[in-house]
């Protein structure tokens, strides 16, 4: 590896690298940020809290603000291709982290915008470069992508599911129990056939209740789909690769797929 | 390919096909007429966005209606065998999408009838006649079909598990607990044994919770059976069907079921 | 097969056997009967169904009584050895089915007593005396065999998170939010574990609803222990048992266990 | 084995085995002392019951108490390393089940610190120390350790989708709908994510009810995820184990990995 010629390469190195010491320190302190910024956002939404600490929250928030300015400051500047990082997704987290405060300040009614500053706990990720978490989420991904197709047929049922229910439901109860409109009673169904449950509309007429008690079972059969469909992908993406002959010599099978000799005889694999 | 003579055939491969670009358009505007809708119904149903938009609705109402028996009668009309087309699945449900609209217009009290209109949403599934999704749903289907015997075996359980334990709670609590008859007791079985929980009714005595607590528990564990034969199900039908013989000359194993020679050597595979 | 002697003989494959028409019917009229006579203890438990068709419900008992007597009877007289069935499962469950009518006869307050008539339910399973049924019955209770050991320390482990879980909350809540003892904390403990959540009880302070977002996390995710326990041992119970050797003449491998000859080319399999 | 010598020996092959009569009596008399002392620190949480047999309760109380005082005592004395005992898991557990009592005289206020009590409950598993458990434990803790990556990339995942979903939820509803500020909409999106569903805060915006429906499926699919991890996990974890070649004799394959003759011929299996 050659040694970095300027500033830029060098800031690189570590603020996206955790090669080195300082990219691990780095790393470490922009995890403490996040988490305690992620904190004062949460907290300064608890009424008494803020009627309390109001100030130093509005103080920690603007030390965070600006340290993460001059950290997305940095990383606009070290970056290898500047554009491409500003318009990247990690590059628009960064900037929507920062962003709100400084719009706060002009514009009035701020609650909802600075709401925003929560999805800063998306920049966690940013730490989490190590390689085998990484492979991990990936294997995760690949038998959520060769599944898709099977999960969307899964999600349409659902979907239909939960209409047809809802809308007998609102016929059978009607609005005297609650259900007072279609899409209420989808999300009634929604709420049943999850088995979540709330309870703050169920049915009360006893065909109500016996059709509900079809839904619930279903949502409790059902729920084995989408577990059977990820688990067999998820086996067969784990399942270790092997070499595809036996060793020609000794018989061996069961060796690694990029074997290049028997671990037994030592004899070539490649016939 | 022949060409298609008449005028019948011509339309039968735009209403049913999606082969030709007319056929994929009429697939989209059909797709989003269907989810329109449905959308209508759902929204006429709640109070005052009917008081509102009442009229616009009525409207939209029959502009599908219209809409959907058009095309009712083009699938009729080319059909390549009418009588089958009007009792097969799809025939009832395009002709449930459009009935009720007009026996409205004879009957008083159609609230209940116009409901029938959300089985509209059925012929969402006329769109996804791709074959990937097909296939998909046709392993979920046979993964179902296998084990069906388990699955009554283990439907049968669940039935008797709540009719128990429903009866033993109606014992324990009594109806001034709210456990007011058996059937009543069998519902919050299922309420609880499922998962769901609403908490509309719940044991109250000692005893009651003690025992509730064991259909809880018991609800959270057998959750695994359906679960577990599905997965295994699953796995076996997604399983690739190997050649059963290794490569006589170079001993490669793997190949797939239909392969005739070696992918490696090019030895053949029947000896 | 031998012609049966004696009329007890003949009796018994009419009430045991499926095999007959006469013993097909047996089981059909014994299924109906079955689950009309649970519908009618169910429905007798309704009180304003009781007000209203009590008398009808009172003879329809008595005349399932006296018909389920009669084949008690039956069975008692044709059985091959008659104290083997007195005292076997479904000779007790026959039993339990009469016994309460009759008793009600001679003792007050009888209600609880007749609650016991639900469990003909379990008579039920008398007609599924399908070959295929019990087969597939067989596979799910070798796998739970199998497995007992594991899901006995699954089950010791859940009722250690429940006793702790809910002793904290029993400390952290107190009984002026409702967990006025630890056995009803320990009892909510298992309602939010097992994610039924009714809310009948529920944390109120900040740390209380911390605690409990732990154990609704920990429940979710532990139901994968029972899941992955059961699918593993069904996935493996259910493997195909394939002959251990190749064929030595054309290397056939994958035939049944209990192949004598390659289903190739014919070569005997023993060698 | 040779015969031991000391009376610390002599003890330690009591307290701590299972192999001698009277080591398995002591584990017997132990599994009831425990579990009829954490029922007493139950039932004395009850305020009715501890109002009729407070007394009762006091005395079973210290009478466990020295017992388990006793047992702490000939653990440590008949330790092989006292001070290794004393620190460990089990030392330490054993200590807290008695210590609370002790304390109990010299501070007022000890409810709290009773309440510690309940972790005798932990040494229930000193009882179970039979091998074919911590063989099947073994199984368990090496499935969850082989698949920890992929568990913590989940759970950091649901850490975010509950922190989004709540701040959307505390946006979207408000403190007038109860969702008063972002770490209790954070706890209803836990609750509705894991489907417990109380029922106590419950979204009452039709946006609102919408997100939650959104929620409510997701917790539904992505309990997918941690079962097909630790299935998959488990069912590799089961794998058996086979000798990698087959007979170079007879060609029998599926031998047992450590397997050193064919059990069809008696042929070496290492060539």
């Amino acid at each position: 590896m050659k040694t970095p010629q300027s500033l830029a390469e060098r800031l690189h190195i570590i603020v996206d690298g955790t090669d080195t010491p300082a990219g691990r320190l780095f790393d470490v302190v922009l995890l403490v940020a996040i988490v305690l910024s992620v904190a004062v956002v949460m907290l300064d939404s608890v009424l008494y809290l803020r009627l309390q600490y109001g100030q130093l929250f509005f103080m920690a928030e603007w030390f965070f603000t600006i340290l993460f300015t001059i950290e997305y400051a940095l990383r606009l500047f070290s970056a290898p291709n500047r554009k491409h990082y500003a318009f990247s997704f990690f590059g628009i987290v960064d900037l929507l982290a920062i962003l709100p405060s400084y719009l706060s300040l002009f514009f009035v009614g701020a609650q909802y915008l600075l709401v925003v500053r929560i999805l800063r706990i998306l920049r966690i990720f940013r730490v989490f470069k190590l390689k085998s978490y990484m492979q991990q989420a990936g294997f995760l991904a690949a038998a959520f992508k060769t599944s898709q197709h099977k999960i969307t047929v899964f999600f349409l049922s659902l979907l239909l599911l939960v209409t047809i229910f809802g809308s007998v439901l609102y016929v059978v109860e009607g609005p005297e129990n609650g259900f007072t409109s279609i899409p209420l009673s989808i999300y009634w169904a929604v709420v049943t056939l999850t088995t979540v449950g709330y309870g703050d509309i169920a049915p009360k007429t006893p065909i109500g209740q016996a059709i509900a008690s079809m839904v619930m079972i279903t949502g409790y059969a059902i729920i084995a789909v989408p577990t059977g469909i990820f688990t067999a992908e998820l086996t067969r993406t784990m399942r270790p690769q092997l070499h595809p002959i036996a060793c020609p010599n000794c018989g061996k099978f069961g060796h690694a797929a990029n074997a290049k000799f028997c671990d037994r005889c030592g004899h070539d694999l490649h016939v």
